[in-house]
């Protein structure tokens, strides 16, 4: 599993030098900042339903592939900003090594 | 980078069983599913705002970490949920090597 | 104007019993809350990106525009659920009435 | 109730000139947009949890308080852009009249 999201940044690179017309990430791209902003807003609210569905149903299927969407989504937001994942896990990896969630649980709750 | 999402699995699981008062992951599992789901809200919302400013400044560097708050707090809700990290991969994984990315293509632009 | 949310609740009461085909709240009706929560959703995210855009542009009507649409689908999910605005209203004029306002100062800011 | 907006609206006027620490909206207006932006896409999230939930219960009572404060935070937002809820109620109006509703239907569904 490990390599999945490095693959993942892969394929987002190579498309963004693609027609908008040949897939679903380059049209997205075309489409702009906001249009992507959109559907991660979109997304975001599929995984909130979906959670409140499997409290209630006690199946994540749902919830599994909604969250996956919300995740691809912020993946092509940040390839759009000429980011990628690893900035992402680099931020998360320097929580927690530096006990960053301990600091957050320092936050107000 | 490739171990960060399965450590950060590791750290979600073991605070599963500890006292509310011992962290903030703790205190979130504690306070149940909708506060959880409330976070992720208000993630998303940061993550737009930040893409926004981005945008607009041309520094990502809040864009990223708010980000990270996004992903960190659905990988809380997965945990409550009993999934983690490579439920998400995995679905990411399928999709690509089905060719499930230019799948989305085909869906309503 | 003070006639237009109870002009707008009349429409919305009458499209509950028409059929899916024939208006845009007739169908959302029959969709089902999720469908009414996933545009509520869409919309506040719309509304956010454009108050973004009109700090920049200083031009507010794409804002009153997408806020009107907000409040729209919210109207909707009330009537799904057998309410109507006036029940935002009495709560909106209880807090006002009773210093609610200020008793939200009190909430932790 | 079809004075209540219109009174909200003075008092989300009066509060523009008074200083931070007097209430919480005059709290809001000082932290700026991005705040008030923080608490729309915050009372969404609450308003589409609070929606679930009475799907479950069968009691709207958490709803319409989830939906007034959104609805509040709208026009904080407003104010905070130098309009208010009479400019959103001209847009519903407009439709309304315009057959603004149907035309909607004619949007993708």
């Amino acid at each position: 599993m490990s390599d999945v999201l490095a693959a993942l940044d892969k394929v987002l690179d190579a498309r963004k030098n693609a027609a908008p017309d040949t897939s679903y990430v380059s049209s997205l791209y075309h489409k702009g900042l906001n249009k992507i902003l959109e559907k991660i807003g979109e997304e975001a609210t599929e995984t909130i339903i979906a959670a409140k569905d499997a409290e209630q149903s006690q199946d994540n299927s749902d919830l599994i592939y909604e969250t996956a969407d919300l995740w691809f989504h912020t993946l092509v937001m940040l390839h759009q900003r000429g980011e990628n994942s690893q900035a992402v896990l680099s931020e998360l990896a320097r929580r927690f090594d530096l006990s960053g969630l301990e600091e957050k649980a320092n936050r107000s709750k």
